[in-house]
């Protein structure tokens, strides 16, 4: 392939290159701002990250990048540079489908009613939260409405495909209905099961540097480059940075080591796959994560599937002896209890691997209808009820605070993003049975302390291949199918009931 | 005033506040590289930085940007608003004398240079350090060539304008002649009454934590606000970040805890300049700090003349045996005598108050004619070992790693910078006469542990005027006069020979 025949190609690439090392800059303030920056300097950062984030809207949106993508496609390019130009038509599509006023009057909604919501959660003001969020439901539904027209998809798959392109309702809908199975009933009976194991609960407090050092040990145990990251403190942990550069987060808690400790491990398998996406495609679009329940079947391999792996607790038991000294709660068995109890309950953030994907399924049920118009705002807390009683037997009437206001999703004006998290947890347990196939004996590696093939299965058939792959071929080409509840299903009654 | 009649001056401020915002990105992106960043993320900060570096440039020098400025400066303004104007003007005439080419030029020549600097100053390397040098110094006097055509000054002088606007070699002359008559003499006179002078040096280790909240509690009573910014370690201590934000770095060594805290001391000064600039002009030209020799002022106000104030060392003392112990060292006088300890020497960085400005002095009687062509790089030895002796008495024949390559400067390719060190040196000193003037008994606050006056007279009279002024008119306004080299010596004499 001559470069001197595909001008307007290599003039998108050129132009790529530039927003990314603009969007470098925007992802290390966002992360300063979350992790350093005193209180003084919140309102001038806002308004410079803004700053950078309308220049690069405006690079992305201007008539002459249209102009020179529909040049490009007519040019003589291979298999990957069109993948390049796949992915740089659906942003183009999507970025220039909505006008710039309504999307500064759904984000100047969404920070007021997210605020509000800070004050009327704990006061279980659901009025006075509604009063706030319909300008948000208005908005995001009509954002929906122009980007289903312009991508010729439905008004959920519409905000869907800003997290996972390419999702239909149809495939969550046959997807969560099978989950919706066989879930309600599992989760009981794995509760009935635990109900007689003995439990011991960890005796804090466990000081914060011992706890930083055990992160930071995990996190090498996981393969994280410390030359090539970082782990600092925030309120609400997160992976950003840059791939050259990964920034994570975490918050310590005196009296629980543990959710630290898998938080870092889940953030840790995001961070890997910033890490080991490939070098030389990282200014293409090609070399960007694949899409939301990619990136969350990474942190879910790391924290559940081997986070809470037998061999990898057995090797985590020492560790925690050597950082906090020895008490019974560390020893493996007890520690495999404490990582896998069951316990349905209000809060998702809080939910254990098993009774998670009822709430989300919850989730979607209830946005997918309010962003279509088939059910209002005022409708949710009644379906609330009635969806975490089915799922999970859980009874929330009255309780606003732990129940529809329990997300900053929603206040914010963040619909369609829910089902990726449950989509990643699939995944994550495909790609595990995927790799138990290719690798025998790959449990025995886990027991062993040696994770490598894992990672190595990881890296040449997620991290490396980036963008290149929509995510069913994507999917197919590493576990030979498409997305398969089956594999999570098989997975939880293994770990759960065996 | 109707904001209605001036549309171009509107035009330009609204386009200063969108560089401010993207300069405050640049800001804590380069300071992030200092502090935080991990090795394998250089590169790409690198180019992230320079990328927003250029996107910088070409606002500011874009010809429409000219155009508004022609317009604005027809508009009815205020006084504050001519004052913009009057800065703006000035840089754009500097930020479009340049022929982009050349100053990538000089950006590539300077970098080659400087990195073969940092392995070529130990070997003593100075005909392999020319090689390198010539292109340097070649580029640097095509550019002070262009600069001077179009502000209408000579060579140096017209780089010393982007640290000092408006400094002619005139004033320098003038100035650091006057130095020139009384230095040499005092330091011999100085070193001479010091030599019977019992001394007791501090005993280390000292722990690090202990060293790091010595500075945050000198930062404090210097009156630094820790709600608008930060201490961090660097290899290189700088104050960085944003008037909202102030990044200020030091660097710890275990076994010398005053150069940490002196550095802090002298970093603070410039960061209460940043925190107290006039914050309604903050997005404005005239809401920027003055010049670097102003800027150094400040500095050189909190290390010289207030941390080496016989007050503030009484008040340092208990501080020091809290932080470290009691030892004999810390007995006020024992640490004044520390403080002040005049001691010629070969490098410009470790040099004492009193030698100081010799150092400068011989540089700008260097690096002038270096640019004006009247003499040669090769020349530079041995105009240093003369100078060297008729102003300090050192012999530096053959010693070229503490001799003419012992700065960063001359390698990267700045030229016109040194003499802004010692004028802020003279300014400080100046500052503190008006105030004594002002305010009676300043010196018994200062012995009472009271530096609220002197942050009251800085405050009134330097961080809140901004760039409202030009140098000359900042000074006359502040002290009633110009600078006058004569506060120094006036100050010098009383510290150390009274």
């Amino acid at each position: 392939m001559n470069a001197a025949a595909t001008p307007a190609y290599d003039a998108l690439m050129a132009q790529c290159a530039r927003m990314q090392r603009l969007e470098h800059l925007q992802a290390i303030a966002t992360w300063d701002r979350a992790t350093h920056m005193p209180p003084k300097g919140n309102e001038a950062r806002g308004a410079a990250i803004a700053e950078v984030t309308a220049l690069l809207h405006r690079m992305r949106a201007a008539p002459s990048f249209g102009q020179e993508l529909e040049r490009a496609e007519q040019e003589p390019l291979t298999q990957e540079q069109r993948a390049d130009l796949r992915e740089l038509r659906r942003r183009w599509d999507a970025d220039t489908a909505l006008p710039e006023a309504l999307v500064e009057q759904g984000a100047l909604a969404g920070a007021r009613c997210e605020h509000a919501w800070r004050s009327r959660r704990p006061a279980h003001d659901w009025d006075g939260f509604l009063d706030d969020f319909r300008p948000v439901l208005a908005n995001a539904r009509e954002q929906a409405a122009r980007l289903a027209e312009r991508l010729g998809v439905s008004r959920y798959e519409a905000l869907m495909a800003q997290y996972e392109p390419g999702l239909r309702c149809a495939t969550v809908d046959r997807v969560f209905g099978e989950v919706r199975q066989w879930l309600p009933a599992l989760v009981q009976e794995v509760v009935e099961r635990q109900r007689t194991q003995a439990l011991v609960e960890p005796l804090g407090p466990f000081a914060l540097p011992a706890q930083r050092a055990l992160c930071e040990h995990a996190m090498r145990l996981f393969g994280f480059d410390f030359e090539a990251g970082r782990l600092d403190v925030s309120a609400h942990p997160f992976c950003g940075g840059v791939p050259e550069d990964v920034r994570l987060t975490t918050r310590f808690a005196e009296h629980d080591f543990l959710s630290a400790l898998m938080g870092t491990i889940h953030e840790t398998g995001h961070a890997r796959y910033q890490q080991r996406l490939p070098r030389p495609w990282l200014a293409r679009p090609i070399g960007q994560p694949r899409s939301m329940a990619i990136h969350e079947s990474q942190s879910l391999a790391f924290e559940m599937q081997l986070g809470c792996h037998p061999g990898f607790v057995a090797r985590l038991a020492p560790l925690l002896r050597e950082a906090f000294g020895a008490q019974p709660a560390f020893e493996p068995q007890n520690l495999q209890r404490l990582l896998t109890r069951v316990k349905p309950g209000f809060i998702r953030v809080d939910a254990d691997e098993v009774s998670y994907p009822a709430h989300i399924i919850l989730r979607y049920e209830i946005e997918r209808p309010l962003i279509e118009g088939a059910i209002e705002a005022g409708d949710i807390p009644a379906l609330w009820d009635v969806k975490m009683m089915e799922l999970l037997g859980v009874d929330t009437r009255g309780n606003h605070r732990d129940g529809a206001l329990q997300d900053v999703h929603w206040p914010s004006g963040l619909f369609g993003y829910f089902p990726c998290y449950s989509l990643g947890a699939m995944y994550a347990a495909q790609w595990f049975a995927a790799m138990r196939r290719a690798v025998p004996g790959l449990d025995a590696h886990i027991d062993a302390g040696d994770l490598a093939p894992v990672f190595d299965w990881l890296e040449t058939h997620i991290w490396s291949q980036g963008s290149r792959w929509p995510t069913d071929e994507l999917a197919e080409r590493a576990s030979g199918q498409t997305l398969d509840p089956a594999h999570l299903e098989a997975h939880l009654r293994r770990r759960y009931l065996d």
